[in-house]
């Protein structure tokens, strides 16, 4: 199968300063499916009434869930299917509430051709404020053999 | 509400060396629910006949759903609920399959005791070989005016 038929952005095509982003309200659905998934029943996450006691005042998303759709735009955009996730650093600034709306978004900062290593800057923000800031690097093999 | 009751440990009884682990094993229900959850339906993840022509043969897991046991381990065990999470590096070093049971370890590396941080080391294993390493950094609040 062609990886680009799928949405692939092949590496020579890659440059800095590239972009993509992506959104997502959070809802409570989205943060009970993902305690579920996780195990990470934190009561500050599943629990108002102890979340109202919290130095958070009320129920916060878990952070490693925005960080979700870095991996979604790497994945599905740029570059797409076929890239493989080397590593992601995630600074958690802000929390995130439930029926915050999330930009996700991914810009390519620098490229080593030689590896075919693309470095990103990897955002989440709401309402214009950093919830989470961090860095990524995803090689992209020439073929499977790779 | 107490939250040493809900199982935190207190900052003053963390030391170097502590460790907590958590296993499951990563079905296709974890594959879909991630996938609907985070957006990232790279065919890696979700089609087994994109996955048979990739460079890993067949399906593999979101690596950023295993990390997720991390934050679980962190919320419910060590240090527990009312910690803050700070920040996770991750290097992804080898593929999750399907049926592959991932064990997550966090291991406190150092502590600030003045900034009242404590700092991790965070793997994830399958069949003793690492999948993903990393750091992370956790600060635990006086109170929750800090």
């Amino acid at each position: 199968m062609d990886d680009r038929a799928l949405g692939s952005i092949p590496f020579e095509d890659i440059h800095p300063g590239m972009t993509v982003s992506y959104s997502q309200t959070i809802t409570d659905a989205d943060i009970k499916a993902y305690a579920g998934l996780s195990g990470d029943h934190n009561p500050v996450h599943v629990s108002s009434e102890y979340a109202a006691s919290s130095r958070f005042g009320k129920r916060i998303a878990h952070g490693l869930m925005s960080a979700g759709f870095f991996s979604a735009l790497f994945g599905t955009r740029l570059p797409g299917p076929g890239c493989v996730y080397v590593s992601q650093s995630l600074n958690f600034k802000r929390p995130v509430y439930i029926d915050d709306t999330v930009t996700a978004t991914v810009k390519v900062n620098s490229i080593d051709a030689l590896q075919r290593r693309v470095f990103f800057e990897t955002l989440c923000t709401v309402g214009g404020k950093v919830v989470i800031s961090g860095e990524a690097e995803i090689y992209i093999p020439k073929s499977k053999k790779d």
